[in-house]
Parts: structure tokens; C-alpha cells; sequence
């Protein structure tokens, strides 16, 4: 075996294009297969569209909040790996990792649809929720910290803001799942409004971070 | 950090690839799992299948309507970023508004299909597809107006065209909303009309502009 | 406008690229949804799950075929948009039109598993496969006598050879739906054969045709 | 015809990037679909939530072993495929049989957490689990076997190993298959253990064979 192939091995073996594949893939799906949740209601005696379709309000609502989770997952995601030049094994493994409970998220949202003020439900979802937060987390803590994986170095003010984010969001749904048990309602509120609070967070982080400069200074 | 760095970092967390990859997974899917609304009808007592299939006639209209409209949407879709050479944080979520009642659509498709003279299911289709209609008018003129996204400026003319396009499609679609009510018959075929509409329209534009001129001068 | 940016325009905004995403997304999809028309059986009083799965062959049966039909399609698809520099407007929308009878096919395996024995199932699931080869000949037809959306000339042997490849399926399943409503039993044999046939003719014409030789002098 | 243009045909025609993205297509739906086997529970009289979803355990087991066996499935496929530069058409159609079993397994999962103690179901999932190891040895003997796929030669140890690898599975759920007549309860077991008998094995290889050596070396 001569370098030129050892290298050329090397380099694809350890080439991110196919994960990437695969995670556009299962968001795709996901966030597409959330729709089937919601059922298009059968008539009770007398009764009008309009009204059975009131009834199905909880499904949208489920629906919503979790196809914006996985969207903020899809974009946490693609962020990270516009950081990231090579995968190892076990990146490649962490991946996967990333996308199991973002795949049963459909199963936590028809829960959330048809119970949606039920303690259990409400708690599993969450627990779903804290779930996606803690694998996001060990990705973003194994990949920012292997420079080898890295286009470049990340300063420890960067690696830490990404872990605030995340603990944040998982501080909230661990809340959401404590008040579960005495006031679903909030647990619900809180649940929708997470990704509201995240946007109000990335927006402070890049608007007070030295990224800013950079991307101002390009643009 | 070296310039060489922060450019490279700039250029690839503002790349379109993986947003188109995501959008031609969710395109893929809506387009494939349309069908799925399609049931293999039950038999009645001394039904023939000919018969049985006859009463899935609906179904299957609610389908075609939808596929065009989803198949319509991304080559609109595939129109616009053929024009863009960057993203920026903004354009990434508007793409997944965009997105969002697409992904919606496979329940509109069902509700029509299976309450195909109801008002209300008409009018919440309508509302679907002006949905549809309003965030593609959004992305459309924001990437436009924003010259460091795009490969190369883009003249008013062409930018009123495609705002004119979608004008024209939300105008029936709104005409079709109101008249659900009184004459649903006519609603629907404003539903199954405009994607004709919309290649005579899309033919006379591309004759009468001058981007037929650059179509055909490599060719 | 300089003449750079007006040749990038066109390059950009007739890359096959999306075409090609879209299609393998879909054909992704058909062949991984078929296996929902598959349904796991529910246990009669005092039946075994042995017996009760043999009553799903007929499901299993419609599901091989269809999965074959969905590969050839996307192997014809491979093989001709290899030779496809470029797309056009046109060819955009005849290949969703080649996308459409595959995006039905999930409800024909349906209707197929339900009723195997059924005239009607086999006609319509006739009708399926007749529209898919009637959109491949068309496609085929228009991009491979346009020069300039293709890599280099294709030769009238080879357009006349993939014709009548198609053309041969399509006869045989007219075949199929003529004799569906008498001997329902050789209509659908007609159908499990039309592959193994398929891969003969195949074989035959690479064997024969002057491409072997091409296909040789690099291997 | 010129040289280059022959070159050119053949290059093309020979290109894995579409059978990539078939494949990345059809695992990432696979993985997602998954789920959809996990149904709500329906809460009988008196039931709470969380009784009833102590039901659904099976379902979740099925789930979990069916996930593991696609991800690395895929993971083979990938490190597979980064070995090979060319496809030809026997290797494009042993991917297309290495992506059935696979397709197919959605059902056995199913089947699975229905009737998670049934030999009849545990017997069918051992024979699809077999058949996706199967045709990842003949797919795997295949393409290794032949140096003009490749972008290197693969050495007889590499190769070796690859096959004992798979070998191990297949033994392993033959056992499994065999067992499930009379003790179900470890065939289960077995199903659920191989994927850590898996990492294990792949750990042991990389660690004493010379890959690990090229791994180090550019790290």
C-alpha cells in the first residue's frame, strides 16, 4: 500500500457526506410524517365539520410544537457540521445517537395529541424532549472538542455558549415535567413556548458574540 | 483565528446545500405520501370492486390537485435558489416556513378528499394553499432583495413577475375560500384549475421576458 | 448583466442536480412504503400465527412486484439521466410526470394484496404499470433527441433499443389487462414475470450491442 | 464517437453517487418509519396512561433492536462504499437485494411487538435478520473481489475479516431461529444482544489489525 492510498482511505472513510445524507434524510421524514398524527375527524350524529375539526385542535397543536423541535434540532445540527471536516467511528455512532429520539418524536407527539392533559403523556413527551437536549449535548462536546475533526479550533467561550443553549432548553423540560403531575396546562405552555425562547436566545448570543463580526464582515 | 479561517467558516455555515437537501426530502415525501390518502375501499354486500373504486373518485382528485400544487411549489423552489449562492440565518427559517404548510398538506388533501363538498374542508384547503402562496412571496422577496445571497442582481421587472405570479395564484385561491360557502362545485374546480392556469401564465412570461433571450442563446 | 453571470444563470438554472435529489427521494420512499401494505394479521379464535400469515402472501406477492417495478424504474431513470447533461423546463416536468404512476403504485400494490384474484384490482394495477412505461417512453424519447441537454450524441440504434424495451413491458401488460377479466390467475403471472423477462432482454442487448465493447475497454 | 466522450459514458454510467443516495434515501426512511409500529394505547375502562403504556413495551423493543440492526446496517454499507470508486450493473442490482431484507423489516418489527413471544414471529424476524446478513455477504464478496470497483486492492486478511463478521451474526441468529420453538424468551434476548456483540467485535478488529495503524497515523 503506497500513502496516496492510506490518505485516500482514510479521508473517506472519515468523510461526513454520507451522515449528512442519512440526518437530511431522517429530518426530512420526521418532520414530514408529523402530519399523519393528525386525523381527519369522523362525524358524530349532526354534528358539523367545523365542529369536529375544533376537536382536533390538540393534534395540530402537538403538531406544531414538534415539528419546530425538530427543526431547531435540523438547524443545531447543520451548524454543527459546518464546524466539522472529518467524522471518526464514533462521531458517526453519536449521530445516530442524535437522531433516536428525534425519531420517536412522532410517537411522543400522537401521544401528546390524543392525551394532551395527561400527566404520562405529558412527561414522556418531555422526557423525549430532554432526551434530544442531552444528545445534542455529547455531540456537541465530542465534536468541539477534537480538533483533528475540526476546520478549525473552537475558543472555550464558543463551546461553552453551545452548552448553555442546550442546558437551558433541558432545564425547562425538566420543569415541564415535574408540573406535569399538578398543572399539565403549564407543562404544555411550556412546551410551546421553548422554541420561542430559543430564538430569543440565539439572537442575544450571536448579537453580543464576537461571531457577529464575523459574519458582518463578509456580508 | 487566521482570515482564511473565518472565511472558510463563513462560507460553509451559510451554505445552501444542506437546505436544499433537507427541502427535496420533505418535497420527496409530501409528493409520495399523498397517496397514502388513497384507501383500498371496502366492499359492500354484492358491491363489485368497479363499483367500490368508483366512490374513491374523490380521493384520487384531492390527490392530483395536491401533487401538482407540491410538484409546483418545488420547482418554484429549485427556480428561486438556482438564483442564490449563500443563505443567511433569516433565509434558513424561511425556507422552513415555506416548508411548513407544505408538510401540512397531506391532511388538507385528506379532509378533501373525504368531505369533497363540505364548505368547511374546501375553505381549510384554500387556506392551505394561500398559506403555501404567502410564504413563497415571503422567501421570494426577501432572497431577492438581498444581493450578497444571490449569484448576481436581479432586476425589478423580474422580481414584480414573481411577486405578480403568486398575487395571481392567492387571488383564486381567496376567490375559491369565498365561494365555498354558496357553490362548493366551483370552488373545487378553482382548486383543480389553476395549476393550468399557472403554466399558461409561467409560458407567458418566460416568451414575453427576456430570459428567453439568455434560454436561447446556449442552446 | 455580463455574459458570465447570464452563462451561469443558465447553467445553474438547468442543472440536473434537483432533479436527480428529488427522484431518488422518491423512489426511496415508494419502495420503503410498500411494505405498509403489508399488515400484520389479527389472530382468528384458535388460529395459529403460521396459518394467519400465509393468508398475507397475496400481500407479499404484490409487494415483490411492485418493489421490482419501483428498481427497474429507478435503474432506467440512473441509466438515462447519466447520459443527461442538462435539463430543460420540459424535461423538468415530464420527469415529475414519470414520478407520478410510481407515486401511485403504493395504492395499486394495495388494491393488488386486497383483491388478487379481483379483474378490476388487475386491470387498474395494469393500468399502473402501462402509465409508467408510457411516461419512461416519453422522457426517453424527448431527451434523447435533444443534443443539447446531453452529454454527446446518442446514436438511432441505441434510441430505437430503449424503445422497444419499453415498448415490449408495455405490450405485455396490455396483455395483462386483456386477459385479466378470464384468466385473472395468468394476468397476474404476467406481471411477476415481466422483470425476470425485463433482465433477459437486458442482458441480451448489452451482450449484443456495441456498448459491451465501450463497457470492456475500461474495465 | 471520440475517446474522451466513451470515457466520459463510462464514468458516468458507472458513478455510485446515485445508488448513495438511494440508499441514504431508503435507510433514513427505514429508521423513521419505525416508529409508526409503536401505536398509542387505547385506555380500557378504568386504565390509567401509564398502565396502558406499559402495554406498548414490546413495541418499543421491537423498535429499538430493528433501529440498531438498520444503523449499522447502513454503517457497513457506508464503510463499504467508501472503498469503492465504480459501480457496474451487477453491483448496482446486489445493492438494490441488499436493500430488500431491509425494506422488508418494518413488518418483522411489527410482527415482533405484536406477538413478542410468538415462535412463528420470532422465526420470521431471525429470517429477515439472516437475509440482511446474507445479502450483505454477497454484496460485500462481490465488490471487494473486484479491483476495478475499488479505489485500492483490499488485502485477503481484510476481506477475511469482513466475512466473519457477518458470519458471526448469521450464526448467531440461526441459533436464534432455532431456539425460538422452544424457548422464545432467548431468542428475543438474542436479537437484542447481537448489536453489542457487534461493537464489541468491531472494536477487538479495529484494535488489533493494521487498520488501526492508518487510523492513528493521520489523526
Amino acid at each position: 500500500l503506497d500513502d496516496e492510498l492510506i490518505r485516500t482511505r482514510y479521508e473517506r472513510g472519515n468523510d461526513p457526506t454520507r451522515v449528512l445524507a442519512l440526518s437530511d434524510g431522517v429530518f426530512a421524514i420526521i418532520l414530514t410524517l408529523l402530519v399523519l398524527e393528525i386525523h381527519v375527524p369522523d362525524l358524530a350524529q349532526g354534528q358539523s365539520l367545523a365542529d369536529a375539526i375544533r376537536e382536533v385542535r390538540p393534534s395540530f397543536v402537538a403538531f406544531l410544537i414538534s415539528f419546530v423541535v425538530v427543526a431547531i434540532a435540523w438547524a443545531g445540527h447543520r451548524d454543527l457540521f459546518a464546524q466539522i471536516r472529518r467524522t471518526d467511528r464514533a462521531l458517526v455512532w453519536l449521530n445516530i445517537l442524535y437522531l433516536l429520539p428525534l425519531c420517536i418524536l412522532p410517537f411522543g407527539a400522537s401521544l401528546l395529541a390524543r392525551f394532551d392533559r395527561d400527566p404520562t403523556a405529558l412527561e414522556m413527551y418531555g422526557l423525549l424532549l430532554l432526551a434530544v437536549a442531552a444528545t445534542r449535548l455529547i455531540i456537541w462536546v465530542y465534536a468541539t472538542g477534537r480538533s483533528h475533526l475540526l476546520i478549525g479550533p473552537i475558543d472555550q467561550r464558543s463551546r461553552r455558549v453551545g452548552v448553555m443553549l442546550v442546558a437551558v432548553q433541558a432545564a425547562a423540560y425538566a420543569l415541564a415535567i415535574v408540573v406535569a403531575d399538578g398543572t399539565p396546562r403549564l407543562s404544555l405552555i411550556i412546551y410551546a413556548a421553548m422554541p420561542v425562547l430559543y430564538f430569543v436566545l440565539i439572537t442575544l448570543v450571536r448579537d453580543t458574540g464576537p461571531s457577529v463580526a464575523v459574519d458582518r464582515g463578509f456580508t
